[in-house]
């Protein structure tokens, strides 16, 4: 198994990327990289061994650049060479920490959508309260979605929760502002007549955003803005909250003593809410797995998220996800 | 100043209801109220006084009702007699717990819409870390909406914040999915180049829903489906983390320590998120103030929405909403 790294990529680039790679290597006795960026900057941290190969590349994608043009221009970026790799067969998958935006641009351009499959979907591994997860898409690939890309989205969740996550009959849930089947916008109320049609995926019916961390359901569809805002919204919260909890817990003495004793509680609290632990983003409808790690990766995030790219590539979820989208289109005509 | 009163709405109906109106009474030396619901069971709470009337209603609208049906047939409920009040001129608005769904209803076909408003908007105040909140709307009101809904729910919640809340010049934000200009989906983009154009509020561009709690606006403005999703998952998360964090601090007898220390900074936190402290959610574009007190209202609770309804109507909101409204629609032609 080859998979190509982005060694520029993220804030704490390229250190805790190759940290991250080193322990991958060291785990995955068959896994092989192919490791883009500047050579120079890699190799104080990567420990030397066959199944590393570092490929210099002189350009950077900066988080700051235009996607769609950063992707067309800088084609000696190491962002662009690793997903170039991936098109030329010479890797199996892909991990980057680096710009989003141009990563999916990377994806659609370069390593190309799979056939059948109208639009990616940009699809993250969530935390919810005991530990298990689920998968959510769209989070933003594409802002607008019609009622039959949700289908598609369910299907490619589905596929990944299954062979990857290895969830047996993975509940799919539409994301929604009430239970009711005839409840939400005209996009939900299509979409909801769909998947009911499916019998390829389990649709246990529409599922509120509020009950999203009590793991309602295994995978969540929605379209890209609403993913998005809902993130946003998860994240912007869980931080306003700690962040207020932090001075109410060092506003007095009593206080401080107290926060002292719950110390660990505390700091377990917030790791339970520690999406690195999950992996990266996916970028489900391509022809190879491309993950995108989170941008502050430590080496542990990007450890998981190339992880996750192996066992991707592994259980060949593209190929499934092909055989599921003719599947779909067979089911409409 | 007269305002109607559902006493039998909610799920502390009428006991909460009566006390929360019990001590609007006492604080508004001009506050006259009529109280729509069961005479029997009002009376036992209700202190007596020429100021308070209460009209035996025999039906109630229930919280598992259809909406619109219920307000079309129950002509009896206490809910359609309250609206009913307002629009025949006995009252200048009025205050339920009940049905949302049911409240907007009769808000819409009873109390009547605006003349020159395409939509009304459920607007609750929102709360922040500084304790300022913040309007935003619409929360549900209408799933789709179109972007000149969204500028006209810009003016009236700015009419709103500052009329009824006292900001000068208050900063109307759009809720989007990232802040520059380009960014969001079909909806957000046109929605932010109409918005640009208005003269008569203080437009200050996209905002992102993780910085709602933090106060970066006075007024959001989204559409009905966005807006309340993003409610949901604010409130989901909040109960979630105080859930987890409950768990976590009774995990140990230590912890159990250090929770009795802190208990006062923890419950002062829970405070600062607690909505019912800002009143009730308005319902804009209506020809008379209707107002949607929490269904889980405590007397507390209700006598804010009670007083929110009387600001607004002191204030004449719908009436400034008109006149900005005929001002848009000018500005188009």
């Amino acid at each position: 198994m080859k998979i190509a790294v982005d060694a520029m990529g993220g804030d704490h680039a390229p250190k805790e990327i190759i940290l991250g790679t080193n322990q991958a290597l060291e785990e995955l006795q068959d896994l092989e990289v192919l490791i883009f960026g500047d050579e120079e900057k890699i190799k104080p941290y990567l420990t030397p061994m066959s199944r590393a190969t570092i490929i210099h590349s002189e350009e950077v994608i900066l988080g700051t650049d235009e996607p769609v043009r950063a992707v067309r221009r800088k084609k000696k970026a190491s962002m662009v060479m690793m997903a170039q790799a991936v098109a030329d067969g010479d890797a199996d998958a892909c991990v980057s920490a680096g710009n989003t935006g141009a990563l999916m641009a990377a994806g659609l351009f370069i390593v190309g959508r799979i056939d059948g499959i109208q639009r990616p979907a940009l699809a993250p591994t969530l935390p919810t309260i005991d530990g298990n997860g689920f998968v959510m898409l769209d989070l933003g690939a594409n802002s607008d979605a019609k009622p039959e890309h949700l289908v598609q989205y369910a299907l490619m969740g589905s596929i990944y929760a299954e062979k990857v996550r290895g969830i047996e009959k993975p509940r799919v849930g539409l994301l929604n502002i009430g239970t009711e089947e005839k409840k939400g916008n005209e996009l939900t109320k299509e979409a909801f007549g769909l998947l009911k049609q499916q019998t390829n995926i389990h649709f246990i019916g529409n599922v509120e955003s509020r009950d999203l961390l009590n793991g309602v359901a295994d995978v969540v569809v929605t379209d890209g803005f609403t993913g998005n805002m809902v993130l946003k919204t998860l994240e912007g919260t869980a931080i306003s909250i700690f962040s207020m909890l932090k001075s109410s817990l060092t506003s007095s003495l009593k206080a401080k003593v107290g926060a002292g004793l719950l110390k660990s509680e505390l700091y377990g609290l917030k790791n339970k809410m520690d999406y690195t632990e999950y992996g990266g983003a996916g970028l489900f409808g391509l022809k190879a797995p491309v993950i995108k790690a989170h941008g502050s990766s430590n080496a542990n995030a990007f450890y998981n998220a190339l992880k996750q790219a192996y066992t991707m590539a592994q259980a060949n979820v593209p190929a499934k996800i092909q055989e599921a989208a003719n599947f779909v289109i067979d089911d409409k005509n």
